[in-house]
């Protein structure tokens, strides 16, 4: 369901890709609309036509029930027009 | 003159502190629009509080003159009022 997220080192990840910097700059700044909006945020790493989005719960030292409806809030943002 | 730059992994880097989350997106998009008009862009990871921008050239497998020209750029932007 959600193919293109991951565990990596403790969080769940997922890497996205676009056409150039601005435009995943663009989906970055939706994903962190997102993350105030839920009070959620994730890490993000940016560079030239990708964005990976990480979430994890540091207060617990791992995952949550939180993350992973944030990613899943994230999943549907990103496949949406406009992504 | 740029004490927070350092090296990492064939690329030179820095860690900006932010208040918060959005801020820290904040100044993002201010190195992304600066990027844009250098024709030069970092990679970013960004969390909550915090930002580092990450400067290499693939095309050369390591640093040129265009990283540290962007990072001193990068060192004034945020360095100034409104970062």
């Amino acid at each position: 369901l959600l193919p293109s997220w991951r565990l990596d080192q403790g969080a769940i990840a997922a890497t996205y890709r676009f056409a150039d910097f601005a435009t995943a700059l663009a989906a970055a700044n939706r994903v962190g609309a997102l993350a105030e909006a839920e009070n959620h945020h994730p890490d993000l790493t940016l560079g030239w036509g990708r964005l990976t989005v990480r979430f994890a719960t540091h207060d617990v030292g791992g995952l949550s029930i939180n993350d992973f409806r944030a990613a899943a809030k994230v999943a549907r943002l990103l496949a949406a027009p406009g992504a």
